[in-house]
């Protein structure tokens, strides 16, 4: 490896907050096979024996890191927040915040062809740098390094799926006892480019509009319109 | 937990080779959801957080195994062997070698329809009692008793897997020196019951018969038919 590119990794290494003990294995983490292919010294040095030990240490990282922050979750949510953070579209982001694409060692055609953006690519060195992270440092490591960087994520997703789920079904349990059934959510607007939309929504009880509530999904919509109407009848102060 | 339930458990963690801070974790791993179901005692109590945990536990161990056991494999392989022993099939068989199904607490239900001898529910009890060993010693305690648990079968497969592939390979290039292109394996016999066949090889160069092999499957038995080939052909030490 020349300099350059030693000082390049060194930099990184700042952002992953960790000194390697063999600068190599970072590198290899870079290694595309179209690359390899291209340069006969590299025979059989590509990312993806990395990828696959890199793939099981996130599978166990985020696996820890949720069974510990949804502590009454069963394993049905648990699975399924996984299924979400654990995958292509989510590694390939985190690899973009960390900026990882720029230290690919691409061959040619795949350069050309724009590899370098390409999710799956980027996705694979995410893992294969966790793959090389895991080698030189240990379990602990990956766990600390995965926990500061999607903690927020996991905080912002606990508001949204436990405190916030209790209005509608607070909600429920009161006009339950009410013997009020006749109660309806209703889509009234929607504003905003798709990947930004604010939800507007109504709560009716026997055709009465009681409360309104926004939000950037339904699910959070008809929670805060729940929330606003629990108020309404004075269940939950204001 | 009563005192015989406490002592049955402390024969497991003989077999665990480990003894629990907590051994109401490790109770807690066999405790299934139909248990749950039944005892209102039990509320939220089931063994399927656990099993979440462990199901991401083993994967990681088992493929540091790998990954540290076949050096020059390359991902494809890497992933194709850890499907093949990450799987319910494999689990259940080692929850069987390790006899957890005694210790399942069932529901009358799931009990009464054979509950106890269905391989998903051995296969989960397997991976919850690997994640009540992480959570009470860490993933070296799991590293540790998952490699003895495995490493017999990982050398076998290693030794079907690479050193017996080398022959067919160093036959096709010792051919292929000698500008002999026109050479075939053909299969002459098959004997025995389904699930323990052995297949027979022959080797011809030029429809002149070079050698035999036998082996418990197709791969085997033509390598062996290769190793036997390169012997008469003077490449191989007898």
């Amino acid at each position: 490896m020349n300099e350059d590119r030693i000082a390049k990794l060194n930099k990184l290494e700042k952002k992953l907050n960790y000194k390697f003990n063999d600068i190599n294995l970072l590198n290899l983490a870079f290694i595309h096979t179209s690359y390899t292919n291209e340069h006969s010294d590299f025979k059989n040095k590509s990312n993806e024996r990395l990828e696959f030990l890199g793939d099981a240490v996130c599978e166990l990282a985020f696996s820890e890191i949720l069974f510990k922050n949804f502590k009454p979750k069963q394993e049905g949510f648990l699975t399924k927040v996984r299924a979400n953070l654990v995958c292509e579209k989510s590694f390939s982001e985190l690899a973009d915040h960390l900026e990882l694409s720029e230290f690919l060692l691409l061959g040619k055609g795949e350069e050309k062809t724009g590899g370098r953006d390409k999710p799956s690519i980027k996705s694979d060195a995410f893992e294969a740098v966790m793959g090389a992270l895991y080698l030189d440092g240990g379990y602990d490591v990956v766990f600390n390094f995965i926990y500061n960087l999607i903690i927020d994520k996991v905080k912002e997703l606990k508001i949204q799926k436990e405190s916030v789920n209790d209005y509608k079904s607070m909600l429920q349990e009161y006009l339950h006892k009410k013997n009020k059934s006749n109660s309806t959510y209703k889509l009234v607007n929607e504003i905003g480019p798709s990947h930004n939309k604010l939800f507007y929504f109504e709560f009716y009880i026997d055709d009465k509009k009681i409360s309104e509530g926004n939000g950037k999904n339904k699910k959070i919509a008809e929670q805060m319109a729940a929330k606003n109407a629990l108020e309404k009848l004075g269940v939950l102060k204001k």
